[in-house]
């Protein structure tokens, strides 16, 4: 928003922005949805318009969903101190995590069980601000494209290929369309045989 | 953020806000966080600016995973068509869900289940929309009891109380302070002993 700000000016100059530190913590410090994710829609939403939005952040969730954070280039940067950022809360190179999750509390968990940091450590709050930079510039690279014309969607949400046959949004109660969803199914279910 | 443009105008008049549509279905149609929630956590913290809006909005989210919805008052708006809608999806008195949990995909498969409806009926839709304007309307009590002097956040976050103690934000990664979460934490955990 900074750089539209900039670069563009008129509207972003009047476009509030501080009130989207709600998302902060997985949405006021509840660990429910990543507030890069948050963040970066409601910005790439604004840019978009309501015809061409959809795709292009469900493009983003599923990307992230699937990259390891933080990625080299935000941990070269945090190493070389080239973030806009006068102080760190630590500059080392970090071992990196794919979540599968769009969640917050599995994001952490997964990074502080890879890492060994714990959850309240500076090095955990330093990865999340990484992952953030991450998040923001592939942001920009997908408005990019869209800009260019040549964005396509390439990602698949991590939902298992053979939960969503029979379980997600559609009409088809007995099937198993009593349930809608693009997490990953087995993060929390146990899988069951399929009667064919 | 319509009744903010008609009552008090200025600066609420300048404000778009037609972006937050990202959220609808889990935020795009991905079934992540309750668009409800992240909507109205917006609006509130808009208004409530940065000093006040973290315990205020956190009550909402707390508030969201252990009330029935739809409400009895919205089950009654939607049967008399009170709604500011002027086509409704169904009319029909629903069946009520807690959903314990802020995300979509919970909430959507919790009343599905209660209800007999399959995710993608208009039924559910029409729910989801009673969701909306209940979350909007105990937005509005919340923010009513801030401007009032009388706000106590009184709901704790359905996460259980006996995993909490080890399993939350913090610095010892030994006890088991490797995550950090506010959902339920048995819909996806099994619970293990706890060793004295």
């Amino acid at each position: 928003m900074d750089s539209l700000r900039e670069k563009i000016g008129f509207p972003y100059t009047q476009m509030p922005t501080d009130f989207m530190t709600y998302g902060v913590g997985g949405l006021a410090d509840t660990a429910s949805l990543c507030g890069a994710i948050n963040g970066a829609a409601a910005a790439m939403t604004l840019v978009l318009g309501k015809d061409d939005w959809k795709k292009i952040v469900k493009e983003l969730v599923n990307w992230y969903t699937k990259t390891p954070f933080p990625s080299d280039i935000s941990n070269q940067y945090a190493k070389d101190h080239k973030f806009l950022v006068e102080k760190y809360k630590s500059d080392k190179v970090f071992v990196s995590s794919v979540s599968r999750s769009t969640l917050c509390h599995v994001s952490v968990t997964k990074w502080c069980k890879a890492s060994g940091y714990a959850s309240g450590s500076d090095e955990r709050s330093e990865r999340c601000g990484r992952l953030t930079a991450d998040v923001a510039a592939q942001a920009v690279v997908l408005l990019n494209q869209f800009a260019d014309k040549n964005f396509k969607a390439v990602t698949a949400s991590p939902a298992s290929a053979e939960c969503v046959p029979c379980h997600s949004l559609g009409k088809d109660y007995k099937l198993g369309q009593y349930t809608r969803g693009e997490e990953d199914c087995v993060l929390c279910h146990t899988p069951h045989e399929i009667k064919k």
